[in-house]
């Protein structure tokens, strides 16, 4: 790892001194030692000029597997293909696996381009990416490669072995190998360490394993990196409606998959996309405004009613002091069972409701007593005061438990209704549980007002 | 994946069946022919008297690669270990991967039978366990397994791949296969891939790759993740202070690892645990106390700061209107410029901690300005009163620019003095922001006090 970090900007000198001044043998050589991710990093930090160079002097194979260690979404694709000829982009395209290629063409701001990149690529690369493409976002279709090995049952392993090395190039991995019957449909699999620890002359079809792990193509993505996760797979195999093979799906991308769920599901919490990396303090302000504004509005909610007890807190001011106590806690419990329910939805471990409604409730009941109980105890002897102490007890206790439930039922409410229940999910909560337990504070001490001086 | 989920409550109780009327064969054909994650789901499920015949029907190995799929916090593995016999059980350990099995160790609660399964367990497999049970948690080497494969670079790759042949049933990946010089220094790998593709004359140290990304046995957890995800690994190999290999990490560990962090970020920006599953509501209740309660008393302090602003209050009851929307935007202002810092923690992003303060600053400043404005005509119009906006409107901006940099700071300070950043982060930046908000708010209002009504 050293290694890697102490050269990178030496690297990147070096490589821009090779570019300017137009050693396209020792570029090629020393470019194409270094690993994709390093290429691609670079490549990343060098001049559209330097870039220029770079697609003079790379094929487009070569480049399209830098391509393929880049992120769709954190380098500016559309600068990168719109400076290449459209020849050289559609075979990079046609080059770089289906399904980042397919990433990369759904992200392509012109359409235009796209079209003519699909028109000018080889018709078999088209092909498999206007397969690939109509798929929904965040299924398995959707991140799933064509490029996968199969085989014939009836083959020996070492004739399976051998078939293997031709092909071995072009797939996206090659350590499990699949077995299709006449009708395409997945019916084994086999992997590279089966294929090489039993002996040569057997066949395929005694050594497969049947029983098969795979999911299918309309699942949710979410699903897909569970069973990974939980089976300890490279690969899964993505079968359609009639149990044929469609396409693979390899663990590195389960890897990015994860980490976009679990940044998704925390930005929510926050309000903010923890994701983007902004380059200017107005930017990063800009993002983070809209939320900070709507809950204002929101909050303004709270206010207005506040506004409507003034006579209330004239005449007992001492109420004043324990508001932000009550809607702080409330907002917190909130959060807490709003963050394990978002978390039950994206990892889709529901199972049922009505149970889980009640779970909550009574989670509620009892955060809500203790808490009430020991507010009571405290405010009361702070105070001297044990009808205030009351007032403050009853009415921490209703907003928390109110909160907690809101917390519980809105991500599903809103999960039901199509929307993302993470977005925005924390702040959302305690500014909504703001006013009710505003509502529920100022309603408890009106009731209780003319014992209290 | 249908086909599994379908069956799963069918398949347990075949396999109870079969237990409970001592059929052995027919369990072992049936139970074997399963993925072991799903062996140990089903093992999950029965009764002890159950697995008591599982011990008797399984040998240690089998049993081994049903172990090596639980997530250790996940499953009573005391219980499971101590209706064993130590000798069986030391057997099931010695026959689990490395790492797993050091996991467990350290799990184990009764520290005797630790001493007694690695008296018990045969030499080599002692050996390789106390090597790694001594490295420090969420490190490289707290996560590497020792059962790689190493090969000698003088060898052709024909005879490299007979000698993987033999070794390939032990290793836990024969997918990358690594080569070390007379020092057992790491010098370069090769892929099973390569390995393949090439000429089989040719020899191992005219393929392998010399530049081997690796780690250092001490580097952090959440590094290696990053490393394994960048370049797309299936496999990373560990060393030592003096490149020697000590191990290799793999990416079902490293799928795990993601997950892990990730939820553990966002449990500390609700102040609540997602990752356990509560059997009751009275102990998911008793999980969540601590920390509503600890931020109670902590709120406690902004209850006494508006308590000496009573008379404050009672002269001019519109301000209480406000108080409420203050914290509340505050907070969220707080809580986004958290989360974008806990994150960058966690990712090891920070590099230049002046600039990002800096940062922070004006993102603090444009977002506090704005707001404020915004709130200042809102509050003025709708009292009619251009003094009570205003100090509404530079209560809020100050407000927001305080808790936005305490936000951005305070993680970096917990970090330093070796906390967690992560934390009960959320709901701890709301509740202390009351604070400064509160503090800020009443300080403006009381000067300008005279100028109000």
């Amino acid at each position: 790892m050293e290694v890697f970090e102490r050269n990178f900007e030496e690297n990147v000198k070096v490589i821009k001194q090779l570019l300017n001044n137009n050693r396209m043998t020792r570029f090629r050589a020393e470019f194409l030692a270094m690993h994709q991710y390093d290429q691609a990093k670079i490549f990343e930090q060098i001049s559209p000029e330097e870039r220029d160079k770079v697609y003079q002097y790379l094929s487009p194979s070569e480049l399209a597997s830098i391509f393929d260690a880049f992120e769709v979404d954190e380098v500016p694709i559309d600068d990168y293909f719109y400076e290449m000829n459209d020849n050289y982009a559609a075979s990079v395209l046609a080059e770089m696996y289906a399904d980042n290629a397919v990433d990369f063409l759904n992200h392509l701001k012109d359409l235009k381009k796209v079209k003519v990149y699909m028109q000018l690529m080889k018709p078999e690369s088209a092909r498999e990416i206007s397969q690939l493409i109509n798929y929904l976002p965040e299924t398995a279709g959707s991140i799933m490669t064509t490029e996968f090995v199969w085989i014939d049952e009836n083959l020996t392993l070492r004739e399976a072995y051998e078939y293997l090395k031709t092909v071995a190039v072009q797939a996206e991995t090659i350590y499990y190998v699949y077995v299709m019957d006449e009708h395409e449909r997945l019916t084994g699999v086999i992997s590279l360490r089966d294929l090489i620890i039993n002996e040569d002359s057997r066949l395929v079809k005694d050594v497969m394993n049947t029983r098969v792990i795979s999911v299918q193509v309309s699942d949710d993505q979410v699903e897909v990196a569970k069973m990974v996760q939980d089976y300890d797979l490279l690969a899964l195999p993505v079968v359609g409606f009639d149990h044929e093979l469609l396409g693979i799906i390899t663990v590195d991308d389960i890897l990015d998959i994860i980490q976009d769920e679990a940044d998704s599901d925390y930005s929510g919490l926050a309000a903010v996309d923890v994701n983007v990396d902004h380059e200017t303090p107005w930017s990063a302000a800009k993002s983070r405004l809209p939320w900070l504004i709507t809950l204002l509005f929101l909050g303004m909610g709270t206010a207005t009613l506040i506004s409507q007890y003034e006579g209330l807190i004239e005449s007992a001011s001492v109420l004043s002091a324990f508001v932000t106590l009550i809607t702080g806690t409330a907002g917190n419990a909130g959060t807490q069972s709003l963050a394990v329910a978002v978390r039950k939805l994206t990892n889709k471990t529901e199972e049922d409701t009505k149970n889980n409604l009640m779970f909550e409730i009574l989670t509620g009941l009892i955060k809500g007593i203790i808490v009430g109980v020991t507010i009571a105890v405290v405010a009361g002897i702070w105070k001297q005061n044990i009808i205030l102490g009351g007032i403050i007890g009853i009415s921490m206790a209703c907003a928390i438990f109110v909160a907690n439930l809101a917390g519980a039922l809105i991500p599903k409410l809103m999960n039901k209704i199509g929307f993302d229940p993470a977005v925005a999910s924390g702040p959302f909560i305690s500014t909504l549980s703001d006013l009710t337990s505003v509502f529920i504070y100022f309603t408890i001490a009106s009731a209780f007002m003319s014992y209290l001086s």
